[in-house]
């Protein structure tokens, strides 16, 4: 069978090192002819940001920016980089200084260079959301594409563990959904495989003492920017979809969620997705993909039920007609009104995923 | 140990399938907002062209582009996309098709759809080249590269065997030099190891009948794809390195001299180079990378000596000397002049790359 797929590869310059900071983010804003440098930075990136400030002339410094990028902020922030003439918006933290930068380079259309802080993804994709009146509007446009990506593993290295095993978490499930998403293709793919394995190496326990190995953290770092890549490019799969209904309808919180979704839904699609289980195990260094997913959970103590969390007994059917309402088009399986409830019960009382019900039945599947 | 690297991904929308020419190019220039199109056709590519001039609103229209892109050509081309007020170069055809569209974009700023109809791999890159007086100028701009290629297999299928495997054995050489260029990276290991499989798919003799599969035709367009994107990225490694100096100093042929080189210059890199070693085996399906790479090589009946193709024993000994000069200093292996004149001599008389003296000596690595 030949293949039929279009694929949108986005331009950008990525860096990776240790101890790169400086050196790297003078050598862009060179490359990028920058002349007057706006830098937003996150609360957690203070010190990140102090020592770019430092080493290079900054038209203006706007700190501490705030979740879901409130219009007001980015309302005052544009008016900095007007009066700044900026024209270059450096960023420097997680998605909130990230988010804030691609709303003013929205207005100004200004480049972008990223420092990411966090695992979060958002420097890797065009998407802009800005938050108006409790509602957040959301696009896509290459001008916030960050023009280049400086990424720093020791600027991850003390993040809490915790933190980063959710956010390996979530980038694993940005990976796996990507064989199965609206716009799944070869090369999607490719990088979601490649960030499976780097993130099962980022998300190894510490060999001894607390901290994260600078490797490990580099490791989660280029996992988390495919994971991102491969994503922005594949689509929500049946796994995001499930996780943003139980989010938005019963307001569970995102990351246990995810951790605690992800294998159901793999153990549900698996038997009608045979190539993507091969390839999905064989990143995870194992023979069988639950079980190699269950031993990177049980590594980092994932949580296990959805009970745990915050999902009532009782709100199980309405959540199980809810999932059916989402089920993606592109998924290899169909899903009945039986399967959601399964699944979703399977998740809210902690099951192995291993003997969900409907992993072991006889699949239909879609040509 | 981290990573230390910078990678430059170029944007750029790929529309993969069969039969899709029409479909797909209508949809690209309307996404593209094109109201003035000069097409630009290679003479092997007339039937594609017709097909496309047939269904679209073409302004102005180039048949039979030249190869290595004469200036006096551009600047007729550059002349009819002036009148024209073109906002969209449409090159279908192979290397010289699309050479001359970059070159117009080049002076003209529009932007480029192409349709290749070969497995050259321009249609992936941002360099341009034009010939002047016998002597090529080149050079890096985005400008050049195209915003949308569009592959139909059905447009590769009726393409001669020979050149198929030609071509096949040239994207190869990209993708095994990737490993270690001057520019070798993680991601242009990851493309160059998905195109290695794709090639060696697309590379399989027929099964019956001399007309190749769609769906070998289709592996090898998404190879070359591949691989003209890593070797973009990674840069001219030892074996092209050697290749460029043989072509240059000793005129012989491009294709015949990376089929025969490649081998030797893998067999001479392999012990210093273990993990790609692993990594090309398992790409080519096989146990180890020189029998992978011997067993294609038969399959398509590709050259094994340099005797056979014009060079000259008299000429081992300054080959060697030229090839001492060229060495890239990424490569994961020194070379002595003992070992470039025993490297040369084995491809010259076409010695089994699995017994040349070099890949059995203890070997020097670089740290």
């Amino acid at each position: 069978m030949t293949m039929s797929f279009s694929h949108q590869t986005l331009g950008q310059r990525v860096c990776f090192g240790a101890g790169n900071l400086t050196t790297d983010v003078r050598s862009e804003t060179k490359r990028l002819g920058a002349q007057q440098i706006l830098l937003i930075a996150s609360g957690s990136a203070q010190r990140a940001a102090d020592e770019l400030h430092a080493t290079l002339r900054i038209a203006h410094r706007l700190d501490g920016a705030r979740q879901h990028v409130p219009v007001e902020e980015v309302e005052l922030a544009c008016d900095a980089a007007t009066q700044a003439q900026a024209d270059l918006i450096l960023c420097v933290g997680g998605g909130s200084a990230i988010g804030l930068g691609k709303a003013v380079a929205l207005k100004t259309r200004a480049p972008i260079l990223a420092v990411p802080t966090t695992y979060a993804g958002s420097e890797a994709t065009n998407i802009w959301g800005v938050t108006e009146a409790g509602a957040k509007a959301t696009g896509a446009d290459d001008v916030v594409l960050p023009r280049t990506v400086v990424y720093d593993a020791e600027l991850v290295r003390d993040l809490p563990a915790e933190l980063a095993s959710a956010s390996g978490m979530n980038a694993l499930a940005h990976c796996i959904d990507s064989f199965w998403a609206p716009h799944a293709d070869p090369l999607n793919r490719l990088g979601a495989e490649e960030a499976i394995r780097a993130l099962r190496r980022g998300m190894a326990p510490p060999a001894e003492g607390p901290s994260r190995s600078l490797e490990a953290s580099q490791q989660l770092q280029y996992g988390a920017y495919l994971a991102a890549t491969a994503f922005a490019s594949a689509g929500s799969g049946l796994h995001h979809k499930i996780c943003h209904v139980l989010g938005g309808s019963f307001g569970l919180p995102h990351a246990q969620t995810h951790a605690v979704m992800l294998p159901h839904v793999l153990a549900f699609n698996l038997g009608s997705a045979p190539e993507a289980g091969k390839r999905i195990a064989a990143a995870l260094g194992a023979a069988d993909p639950l079980e190699g997913l269950s031993g990177l959970r049980a590594q980092i103590g994932a949580p296990r039920a959805l009970r745990d969390h915050g999902l009532k007994e009782a709100d199980l059917e309405r959540a199980a007609e809810l999932i059916l309402g989402v089920v993606p088009a592109s998924n290899p399986r169909e899903m009945a009104l039986e399967d959601a409830a399964q699944l979703i019960r399977a998740a809210w009382a902690g099951d192995d995923p291993a003997t969900d019900a409907f992993s072991h039945r006889s699949q239909q599947s879609l040509p």
